[in-house]
């Protein structure tokens, strides 16, 4: 092995977790020898935390930044800590708080039944000394990972948008139609495209944990009043609906279309629209 | 040309429209004589409707019933009657009061701009003499169409789920996107596989026409219900995540869970899940 694919000593906090398992799985067989570091484990923090050339802390979003403090004694200024966190701007200003080497706050966009980073998004926040986490994101570009970088603030404005407006819309989906008691086989078979693709993401989200579904929502207040404001969306054009207002409707219809045309126009991405808008 | 495919004289009511121009094409390049009735033309419908074997009726929901009882005058009774409407027990309803002859509900569960059958779905309802549209079924379905059989009542049952209440969410999430500003670009760069899905399905109801996509919501008492229990249902849970009950929602997500678990597992579609599940 070359220096720069050297085998490493790794320790995963929380590393039983299913994206700790992912990262153990993906490192371990590269050659570098991962170690777990799960609840039980802190009487061997020393050792596990000691003598780790990186730590991961992946554990569940309301534990992250306690968890950083408490291994962050443990760690060797030559020691990198990461988190994978799905927020930022808390995680990466507690490790620097925390620990005086390097640095680095991770995001993967996937959740962790993938099989690799093959075709997989990776959002990179610099902290400190990025040049120690270089192997790292080498690894993961590598194996086809597309790594994204931004700062944490940035980061957790956009992920409200990504993730928790639309884990909460998922969300909602399930819901609804649990409580309207849908044959969802018979509704599949006579779907268009699009609602298709809608079941399956819906079914995606309650794949996961409950509880790490419900913690993606409620991470940040900047993330419940945006759930707040989406819902009140739906209110109001609800209302809309009942009143059978049409020509509001499509007044509120001709804005947002304004607003998504305008964006595609700007969009690298707009031939691939322009396909995909051949299905309804 | 065998009968079976020997041309026919059809006349396309509304056949200047999107839809109604993907079924003049359609019919056409195989052979048949294919006319047009606008809103122009009714000075010629003993012509175009009377000497037509077949007549489409493609205009918008809210026109439809008034349509077919301005046409059924015209038809002979050997004239096969159908519609291409996105609701069916109006308007089935509406041909065979109107219409002695062949009457059939048609429903293509896909946008005017694809460019064949190849892969649609049709939902087909059945009025009187269903003999005489075999050749129109079997056209379909030799160009790769899938044709599925229920009654108007359920048809409109399971739109409800499958176009009124899905386009009201996409809607508003077009609505949300706009208010907020959003910049789609940079959220696509960083995005999950299923936000990228979802903003190309949003794209897709928004590369329609405004008041055909409101028309569609605000068709039947019924979809306007089904919307307002869909919006109550986001401020619902919303109200839980200001309140940060945490395990209310966890509740919540397990009753849902529970139902989508219990319909995947009834479904056929499993493997396909499974599949889909790798990716959030």
């Amino acid at each position: 092995m070359t220096n720069f694919n050297r085998s490493r000593k790794i320790t995963i906090i929380g590393g039983r977790g299913r994206m700790g398992q992912f990262f153990t799985q993906q490192l371990s067989t590269a050659g570098h020898q991962v170690s777990t570091l799960g609840n039980q484990d802190w009487d061997r923090a020393s050792q596990l935390l000691g003598e780790a050339e990186l730590v991961i802390v992946s554990v569940p979003i309301e534990r992250t930044v306690a968890v950083i403090e408490r291994a962050a004694k443990y760690l060797l200024p030559t020691t990198a800590l990461a988190d994978i966190t799905s927020i930022k701007a808390q995680p990466v200003q507690a490790m620097l708080a925390n620990h005086a080497g390097a640095v680095m706050g991770l995001h993967p966009m996937f959740g962790p039944s993938v099989k690799s980073f093959a075709g997989q998004k990776v959002v990179i926040c610099s902290g400190r000394n990025d040049e120690i986490f270089q192997w790292l994101l080498d690894f993961i570009a590598d194996r086809g990972g597309e790594l994204i970088s931004c700062t944490p603030e940035e980061h957790d404005r956009i992920m409200v948008t990504i993730q928790a407006t639309r884990h909460f819309s998922r969300f909602c989906c399930g819901a609804f139609l649990s409580a309207e008691n849908t044959d969802i086989d018979r509704s599949l078979l006579m779907s268009t495209p699009s609602y298709r693709q809608e079941i399956e993401i819906v079914n995606r989200l309650f794949a996961q944990n409950p509880a790490l579904c419900v913690d993606i929502m409620l991470a940040t207040e900047e993330r419940c009043e945006a759930i707040a404001r989406l819902a009140q969306t739906y209110s109001r054009l609800a209302e809309l609906i009942l009143q059978k207002d049409r020509s509001a409707l499509i007044r509120e219809f001709e804005i947002a279309q304004s607003f998504l045309t305008q964006e595609n126009l700007a969009s690298t991405k707009q031939k691939e629209y322009a396909i995909a808008a051949t299905q309804l």
